[in-house]
């Protein structure tokens, strides 16, 4: 089966992350999967939730936000405030994100401290959750390592990397990092999150109005497997590239907004 | 391993679903997974969704909502609306109840109706996910029959059965139907979500601050499979046995009640 | 007047206090009037609100929260965190649950502990709110001498029973315990909330949208006061018949399901 | 006993209804019971409320609203926008005034239409509750006769005219319009709508964790009996003082703000 | 170009301050501007914001609150609280008036202490805002002097008077204190809030849908100047006739009243 | 005085506007007024307010919202929808900014539709809301055209451009386009809106906790003036550029992210 881009079943989108977009954050990326564009920004507040306090839990934590900007859509996306509530799509991605980075952190190593990651949507074509948690993993390393050079952090609390793809089963066939338009028409739609020592952090398949067999699902995992040590590859390039800024690097981030 | 309640590894709960609970619903059980105890109750509205009229798609719709009654838990839990927020994890819960639900609905012999699954959470001892969405699938297979019985219905839209299981891994040892303890001792807690003909209709597995390998997540498959053929068959033996109420269902109920 | 049930005028409806319904709260009855049944349960908090904190007031607290589950009326009833605002009515009611039972409850002798009562209707049929606070009365009363038997409590700081019913003129007759139908129809509705000792703990009396007499109200306030008498010779039983649960307990609830 | 401002038990406080506080309404009175003044206006809306019209019901629909100005309590009382929710008092009190007005207004005569009644407390010495009702009946009052006058309405839905007021029992002795001092201390408060004809429109009467005796309800009905007696008297001579106005009016007006 | 109230290009409407219209608070005024009524009243708290403690900043606070009460419009204006929402254009207007008395009000000299300033807007008839900081000067003065005779204060830390008005181009000619009519035609709406000894606090000049010169800009802020003049002088005549009431301030009270 | 970035007084910071920040938006940019990001983004939608369709206004609207992004500060800004409510400055701001576009924004020429102007703060460093009005104009711009090219407008209804500045007085100088230190450390902060033609839209001048005279006031209009006109410059070229994209252009794209 041709898929409308050109890829191959098992092709990842054109993937990116490219640092510094919110220069106030301890650190930050915009990650792109192909046209799904997120802010992902990771700050750091010394202070921990009520409830540790109550419970009197040693060690930090950290927990997510997500959101889609309202221009993140091809029909303009109300603002949950003006909605009075946040939308319940919102709650279960930003759970997961949160769930999947506290999977890969040492949180007795954070001190009393709150790490926050912030995950905006600026243009969604799919995959907004998976190019969430796999671009906050490069931000969160970021950010764990500047607040070590810093002298705040004795140890990187960052156990490994961890990341996210997305895959699905359309006529028959399955699909690794489902576009917005694969992702309408498929039958299942999976998202998968693991680690970079191929360990699984979290699974949600789903067959919305429709079902899937364990077959279908083994080779879904496969390709999931496959995009995932991809991601990693490029996250690690990432970070070590951020680390030493050179020429490379600028003129990638350069090149990534002149092709717009 | 054994087990706290001395149950075999994949052995599921003492499971019961009590019809009539609420009588003013359209049908409604109590759907008990050993000590979880959730009030399942359908009720159809002869409506639909703002969206579905704006987007003039056709046939009905199915939609869930999930609370915990404030004295389902140990701890006394404030009610979603002294908080003045739904609560995450509520939110993500009923979103995956109604796609549950949907998946073996065929929403276009609905008509233009909606179809409420409400499920009270009465008492909280791990699985209450799984309680409701089984438990809902019963009643609304109830519903539907009383509906065609009335003749509201051509046809009754329930595909098949529908039924869902949690397991996970405990000391490395896969488990089936986790109580509260073990759901919190575990390091990985799956839920998994299965039409009577074995498909997955949706999986969720997570390691909260762990992570799981491909082996662990086949032997805890195996157990869910395992573990949902057996709820299926009860799910079965209620509807026809409230189909026609006897001796044996009534006896079945007063013994639930005088054991506790 | 032939009432629509065959009740004499100054006739309850068949009333019950199924202990147990919920297992995690300190203790709970489904209260049942006729067919009306609301979930009472009563929880203890070793904490006491801010007010009295800041007012440094001695001794402990009692409030309660009422709410209609949403498929306790015929037509679906929306939640209130589906709306974003608590129902008034609910309101109003759960303020006159809470101001009954503190009326009978010394509060110094609680300790520094809020008693929280929740009371959620399952089935509405007229008269929610006097089920909820006779049924509420007898949930405090076995959570009392629980508390009483565990040590935590020097002394039961219930100073006697409290009951309530409704009365109201209906084509110009004083009627008992209204159900739904009546309810609606009559021209004055009261609620009245009794001790044991035939004291007043609340009244109130509305002619929605009409008006009565003060010799309506005597006819009105002595069928009140004999339904209340009969109210509390229940509740006592129910409270001394689960203090120790013999084969007669057991036998009523079984009857109580099979009947449905 | 001795009433700390020098009244009789059953003597009321300086009663007045100046009219004309806020000229934008259709009507408004200032209602001023002692020290509780009340801002009372009503304003009529060419339209009725979602549900009639859902329901098909004839006629129109009259409402209330009530809230106490931040500034009217000794300590500030934050405004109930601040805390994101209404208060639970201020629901009950504003349901009460809604229904104590509807009970003598005859809702077919209003056409399809909607009356506002707000009341906003200026300043609260006890007893607001009873000077909304009783100050908004002069206000809908005048606000029907305008109406009438220009000649939207073709005659006066108001049956008749309806006030409140407040008994209480302390120390023993049933006392009428309590102020903020003696209705903190009272064991008993009782809140009685009546109409010009001595006939029931709402009792509220509650023991706030205290009791009250028939007996002692009985002396307290008795009080209020003769209050609404003469606030009714009070009332009519506003409303036909307000009609045609002239030098009495004015300089009583004068004399209540030169006496502050 | 003829006024439609007959006033000449740079003359005020009637402007009074009546003190005394909310007796529990410090001090309060109703603010006249023509039609235009504004309750002005000052509460003090004997405690900081939260974020003063955590910043630890010395001295006290000031803050403002705005409304319009329902029946202040010709049309019923639904309270705040029904939408859910503090309206924007109210939560700008009281963060004006905050702004506009902390230019001159000394909060180091008010020690720790919240300044409440509630303006309630009675009558709408354009101005609202500038009435309401400008009897809320008033007021603040007068409770200042209070604190200071109840020996809570050492010292006023009021540093001089602040008054606002509004001016506009109509028509091509700049307009003095514009109605409601004037303010809904006028081009340019420029609201000028100054102190006493002519310097400028705030200025908020806007062409809604239009434009203005830097000459036209001019003209208005002249005829602000004196307008600003004016208030003053008789914020100052009613703040002396406050502090020793006579026969002159009772008449011109009964007289306001009396012209209604 | 030297300021600290070394910047002349009358010395705007570096300003870019790049566009295609959101490419699902009909028009974005990135502005940019030195450390200040903003993302404008504009969207179109088919429909009006139900307003306007009340009050059967013909043409169309347009309106804006303003959020600070929660890592565009140095201490973390919680987002809106966590604290249950819009942050007061935020609504005071998007309605500045729905003003200034409307100003210049001929809303017949529309047709019926309602232009969403987007701003959120990536970046926080003073001027947040002159960088917003400053770079929506730029994306309205573009939007226009592109709607003009479609063929879904006939005709532009831009009138010309609008820009805004910032100018305040800091240690008695007048200074141009204030940063974040500036404008906590000046003594007045005005935000000047003004059009092309160098006709005023909006001046909001405060002297927050202080004041200022008419003579300052003019210096600073003068400052104003001279940014307006530059910044127009800037406007103007961003759009011409954008419209036929070069390499002096992408250069500067790269550059600009270079930098950072």
């Amino acid at each position: 089966m041709e898929r409308q881009d050109g890829r191959l079943a098992d092709e990842l989108r054109k993937i990116q992350f490219i640092p510094g977009i919110a220069p106030h954050a301890a650190a930050s990326v915009l990650s792109c999967f192909g046209g799904t564009r997120v802010i992902c920004a990771v700050t750091v507040e010394e202070d921990v939730p009520r409830w540790m306090k109550a419970q009197r839990v040693e060690g930090g934590w950290l927990t997510a936000e997500y959101s889609m900007l309202p221009y993140s859509t091809l029909d303009r996306k109300r603002r949950d405030i003006a909605n009075g509530r946040l939308d319940g799509r919102s709650s279960e991605i930003q759970r997961l994100i949160g769930r999947s980075l506290r999977a890969v952190v040492d949180l007795k190593k954070l001190g009393s401290r709150t790490v926050w990651v912030d995950c905006d949507v600026l243009e969604a074509d799919g995959g907004t959750r998976t190019a969430s948690i796999t671009g906050s993993a490069v931000a969160a390393s970021l950010a764990f390592e500047k607040l070590v050079a810093e002298g705040r952090l004795a140890e990187n609390p960052l156990r490994g990397m961890v990341a996210a793809i997305s895959v699905g089963m359309l006529k028959g066939a399955p699909l690794l990092d489902l576009c917005y338009e694969e992702d309408r028409d498929a039958d299942v739609d999976m998202n998968v999150v693991m680690t970079e020592k191929g360990e699984f952090v979290e699974i949600q398949g789903s067959g919305e109005e429709a079902v899937f067999t364990g077959k279908e699902m083994e080779a879904m995992l496969a390709l999931a497997r496959k995009g995932v040590a991809e991601l990693v590859r490029i996250q690690r390039e990432t970070v070590s590239l951020t680390a030493r800024p050179g020429a490379e690097d600028l003129a990638s981030l350069a090149s990534f907004f002149a092709k717009k």
